[in-house]
């Protein structure tokens, strides 16, 4: 950690839906970036917003990711159009998403740096749930 | 935290597949009885041995335990007779189980402390596999 990194607050987004080892890598590397690890998670409402349904509640979701070291502070995201917002309330200096949204954020680069990070190969939720749906695993 | 948690070394054991917020509340109820929380991980071979399969690979699952906050060290658990060998080389003052468990390492009771804690309700990796078997969720 240098003198850069030392003061600076890190804000990144995610369902995190059966947390899995890319979760982990991800905020790790989030956390490694400044000295303050800021996690929205997403609410189950605006995830079917979105058109998605995770297995795991908001409120289990949440308190894995808070349970994570390295992260400081869990809040809920309610609507793709907060992002802006959080990063002038938490005066966040790095915004950090995985690259599978590469560019889609690139307008917050007025209000903060913007990083994609490489995700982690072959581990997704989906991924997982069809590796279950598809073993007749107990 | 009073003066004999201070200086507590704690052991426990699991696969934590599919890590959920069962998993977590159990080491940080496991973290807040000593100073000091160890998790054996079972490994895939021991799991194999057990009639189990997981989902998620040792080393990733490994991985998810050892980024908790309050876990200081996890080491893989290769076999039944293990424990009671790992109370001697870690000086473990507690053991704690789940209490899926309830009694069945009472014998462990002539080297050290043993705790069983309250599952959290509803929660569990099996339950999940089967939630998720059931509805085509993507």
């Amino acid at each position: 950690m240098n003198r850069q990194t030392d003061s600076r607050v890190v804000l990144t987004y995610g369902t995190f839906d059966l947390f899995h080892v890319g979760h982990l890598n991800l905020l790790q590397r989030a956390a490694a970036l400044g000295h303050r690890l800021l996690v929205g998670v997403s609410t189950d409402e605006f995830n079917a917003v979105k058109g998605k349904t995770s297995v795991i509640s908001f409120k289990d979701r949440a308190a894995i990711v808070s349970g994570i070291r390295g992260v400081d502070f869990v809040f809920p995201e309610h609507g793709w159009e907060q992002k802006r917002q959080d990063i002038h309330r938490f005066s966040a200096d790095v915004f950090v998403m995985g690259d599978d949204w590469q560019g889609r954020f690139d307008d917050l680069q007025d209000l903060c740096e913007v990083i994609y990070l490489a995700r982690t190969p072959e581990v997704s939720s989906s991924s997982l749930k069809d590796k279950i749906q598809g073993l007749a695993i107990r």
